[in-house]
C-alpha cells in the first residue's frame, strides 16, 4: 500500500488515449507530438511512444527529455532562445520552431542543416482565459503580419499555429481552420509541414475523431503539407488521479474535509484558474475537500460521498495527468506526491518517491 | 559573471531588516520567528541567525528544516498533521500548535512533554485577498468558539493568532489588537504565550516601529504572556532581486522585451495574485517585460529605461526574495534561477545552481 499523496496514471486509460491518437494519425496522415509542457513523466513514455511519433517542447530541458527519453521526432521550440543555449538546442532537434522573425534572424544560420519553422498567430483562438490566450492583444507569441512572414519564407520549411485551448467543438475548429486557410492559404501552400499545435479536446468522450481526421487530411492535401498535432491534455487526459488522505474534519458551518496535498503545491492549474478539482459526487454527505497548506483559498472543491468521511479515508481526484506533475513545487514544504503507475494487469509500480532531502537541495 | 537568471540574495539590505526586527525585540520584548514559508533558503541563516529567536513552520519538513538548518527555537504548525509524521514533528519542536480542537484531542497527549498551543482565528483579517484571507468565511484555520477554546484551556499553554496580511498600518493594527483582547482576554490572561503570527509590515520604509513595540509590551504586560512574532515577509523584504537578460525585443503595436525567467515558474505569486514585478520605471523607453514560457500572460509588468534595451541586456527585478525560491517550479522545463548572496563586501556567492539532472529527477 502506497502512502498517500500520491498521482496514479492509469496504463489502461492512458492507452485508450493512445489508440484514439493511432487512428486519428493513421486515418489522416497528420504526425502526433506529445507536448511535454503539459506533462512530461517520462517513466510512461514506454507507453505512449508506440502510438506518437515524438515530443515537442517549449524550452532546452524539454527538448532535451524529448529526444533522450522519448526518441523518435523531436521539435525544439521557445518562446525565446539564449546564446548560450542555441546550440546545444539545434543538437537534439530535428526541427527547430522559432517564435519571432528576430529569433530566425539571430539563431537561422546555425540552424540550416535541419528543418527551420516559424510560429504563426492567427490572432483568433479558442481560450476561454485572457491569461492563457495566445490571441491577446500585444500577444508575443508568433508572427502575423504577412510581409513578415515573407521575409522569413526563403529559410522555413514550415510553421506552428497553436490557438486551440480545451477546444472540444470539432465545429469551432472546422471554422478556425478555414479562416487560417482564407488568410494564409497562399503561404501555407508554399510549405511542407505545418503544425495546428495542441489544445484539440479529440480524445474526449463523443469527439467526432473521423471527422477531425478527415479534415486534416483535406487541410493536407489542398496545401500539400505534413501535418503535425501536438497534443498535451489530450494525450493524458483521463489517465491518472491524485491519490489523498483525509487528516482532519472540521465544522465550521460547513463540513470541511482537510486531505494531505494542496492545489497550490500539487495542482496548480486549479488556482491559477480559480477551477475546482474533479471530486466524488455520489451520496448525501457534503464536505468541502481543501488542502494542508496555510493558503485560506487552498481548496479543492466540493464533494459528496455515500458515508460520512473518516480520519484516514482515501479520496481519489480524478483527472490530474495534465499540467500538475510539471508544475508541482515546495509551497509550505508540503511534500510532494509520489508517481505511481497501475500497470494493465492491476499492479502498481511506484516509480519515483520524494523526501525531505528532495526538499532541501530545492533551496541552498 | 553568474549566467542569469539568478535570485541575488543582499546580505546588507537583509541586516538592515535584521537590525529592525532586533530593536524590535529589544524594545517590546516579544520574540520573532522566522516564517519559512515565506523564505526557506537556508544559506542565509547564518546571517539572520543571531537577529531572531529561531523558526516556525507550517509543515514537517519545513519544522525540520528551521531545527537543523537555524537551530534555536523551533515552533511546529501545520494545517493537518498526518498519524505517519506526528512523533517526528513533535521529536523536533520546542512548541507544537494544532490548528484545531480535533488535531488537538487526536495527537495532544503524543505531544504532553512539550508546549502545546492552539491557533485562535478572531474571524478578522487584514487581507485584502480572499484567496488568502484567514477569515474567510467556513476558514479552516483556527478555533474561535469560547466554549470549543474552553476544551483546550487544560492543555495549552498559549495561542497563535495570524490574521495580518502585509499590513503597513499601525493604527489598524493597534485597533485590531484591542478588538482581539475585548473578545478574548479572559482567555489570554490564562496562558503563558501568544504568537500574533506574521503579516506586520514593521520593517517597512517609515514604519512606526517604536509604537509597535510599546503596543506589543503592553499587551505582552496586560496579559502576562510572552509575545512572539513570525516575520517572512518583513524577515527580508527588499533584500533579493531577480536577476534576467533580454533573449529577444518585440514590437507588436507594444514594445515587448522577453527574458529568461518567468512569473509562473520564478515569481509565482504575480500570476497568482495578479501583480505586477517592481521593474526599473526611469527613463522614456517603455516596454513590457514577459517571460518566456508558453503562458500567453507570463507578464512581468511595464518597466521604462534610460535607453533602449538591447538583446543580452540585464534587468534587475525588485523584491524577490519572499514566496519566490519557495514555490518555484520546472513549468515549461525553463532552468531555476541560481540562488546567489552578494556579502556585505560586494563579492558574489554562487550557492545553488540547477541542472537539467534536477529537472529530470522532478519527475521520473
Amino acid at each position: 500500500m502506497i502512502p498517500t499523496p500520491f498521482y496514479l496514471i492509469d496504463e489502461a486509460r492512458l492507452l485508450e488515449n493512445m489508440r484514439k491518437i493511432e487512428r486519428l494519425r493513421e486515418r489522416s496522415g497528420a504526425k502526433a507530438l506529445l507536448a511535454l509542457k503539459c506533462f512530461a513523466t517520462w517513466s510512461a513514455f514506454d507507453i505512449m511512444r508506440p502510438y506518437m511519433d515524438g515530443t515537442t517542447s517549449s524550452s532546452l530541458f524539454e527538448l532535451r527529455l524529448g529526444r533522450e527519453k522519448f526518441g523518435r521526432e523531436t521539435h525544439a521550440y521557445s518562446v525565446a532562445w539564449s546564446d548560450g543555449e542555441i546550440d546545444e538546442a539545434i543538437s537534439y532537434a530535428d526541427k527547430i520552431i522559432f517564435n519571432s522573425l528576430s529569433q530566425l534572424d539571430r539563431f537561422g544560420e546555425k540552424a540550416a542543416h535541419i528543418e527551420r519553422g516559424l510560429r504563426l498567430n492567427p490572432r483568433f483562438s479558442t481560450s476561454g482565459f485572457d491569461l492563457a490566450d495566445p490571441a491577446r492583444p500585444f500577444s508575443r507569441l508568433g508572427e502575423w503580419d504577412l510581409a513578415r512572414l515573407e521575409q522569413a519564407m526563403d529559410r522555413i520549411s514550415g510553421v506552428m499555429i497553436h490557438y486551440n485551448c480545451e477546444n472540444a467543438d470539432f465545429a469551432l475548429f472546422d471554422q478556425q481552420l478555414s479562416r487560417i486557410e482564407a488568410e494564409f492559404g497562399e503561404v501555407l501552400k508554399r510549405l511542407d509541414w505545418v503544425s495546428l499545435g495542441g489544445g484539440i479536446h479529440f480524445t474526449g468522450e463523443g469527439y467526432p475523431l473521423d471527422d477531425l481526421a478527415d479534415r486534416l487530411k483535406r487541410f493536407s492535401e489542398t496545401y500539400g503539407v505534413q501535418v503535425y498535432l501536438e497534443p498535451g491534455e489530450a494525450s493524458i487526459t483521463q489517465s491518472a488521479s491524485l491519490e489523498v488522505s483525509v487528516l482532519d474534519i472540521l465544522d465550521n458551518g460547513k463540513k470541511i474535509a482537510i486531505v494531505d496535498s494542496s492545489i497550490e503545491a500539487h495542482m496548480l492549474d486549479l488556482l491559477i484558474y480559480r477551477e475546482t478539482a474533479k471530486l466524488p459526487q455520489t451520496g448525501t454527505h457534503d464536505y468541502q475537500i481543501a488542502g494542508k497548506t496555510c493558503l485560506a483559498g487552498d481548496i479543492f472543491g466540493d464533494a459528496r460521498f455515500e458515508a460520512p468521511l473518516q480520519i484516514g479515508d482515501r479520496i481519489s481526484i480524478a483527472d490530474a495527468a495534465g499540467y500538475t506533475m510539471v508544475k508541482k513545487n515546495w509551497f509550505n514544504g508540503v511534500n510532494m506526491p509520489a508517481i505511481a503507475i497501475r500497470r494493465a494487469d492491476g499492479s502498481i509500480d511506484r516509480i519515483r518517491e520524494f523526501t525531505y532531502e528532495d526538499y532541501l537541495s530545492s533551496l541552498s
